[in-house]
């Protein structure tokens, strides 16, 4: 067993000692939204966004495209799951080079987040195009 | 603005606050490695997995699919982020009726990753097929 894997199991192995009764949380998410984001190590989208277990789903790729797979994924968060709002947040500039913690929020419509998507692995374009745009506090 | 993103905009003032130095985190995960799993909302990887902020990569979809885009990701994870490490993490049944709060995690390599992608949009099969299988403390 890798030392990583040895981790792992043990920070779990913590974790689930305390899990108790979020064991009966429901499959929808509580709040009701969805977000979409990057992977990037920097970001822990439950911190970022204040959620609990339960709250919300977390869609992440690398660079937080609405690619396919994104889209396949909100569209099965709102049509069987029951989120209302979806949440594309974006570094401020491309995933390299980020320096800032700034991020871009958009609440799109399916039809905006369809117009988001990008080919490109790593596109240099805005990608905030549509929707309501908010900085986040850094 | 929506109940909802005020408050998720007021739980991020609240984080920001406490960011301090991890705005000056390196892009490259600083524990190599990388997570792929489901969406769901009662998942929260940083605590299952005990990542801190600049640990890891994570990448998720609705299934946790090894999808053409999770690939997409752990390639630039692996060749252009220096991960060693995959871990793909699903729960212990399908993604509807999941009660147990198990997972099952698996250290693929970019074949046996690409192997567990499945075309279908909520698969019943088995997802965990290859790779080392670790069942998590609960």
């Amino acid at each position: 067993m890798s030392k990583i894997l040895a981790g792992v199991l043990r920070a779990n192995g913590e974790y689930a000692k305390s899990f108790g009764e979020k064991a009966q949380l429901a499959l929808p998410p509580a709040r009701q939204f969805a977000i979409l984001t990057c992977m990037d190590a920097r970001i822990d989208p439950a911190k970022l966004a204040g959620l609990s277990e339960g709250d919300a789903h977390v869609i992440r790729n690398a660079g937080g495209r609405a690619s396919d797979d994104a889209i396949r994924s909100l569209v099965i968060s709102y049509k069987l799951l029951g989120t209302r709002e979806w949440f594309v947040i974006h570094h401020s500039n491309r995933v390299h080079g980020v320096q800032s913690r700034r991020h871009a929020l958009t609440s799109p419509s399916l039809q905006a987040a369809d117009a988001l998507c990008e080919p490109t692995i790593l596109g240099k374009k805005p990608v905030v195009a549509k929707g309501e745009l908010v900085l986040f506090a850094r």
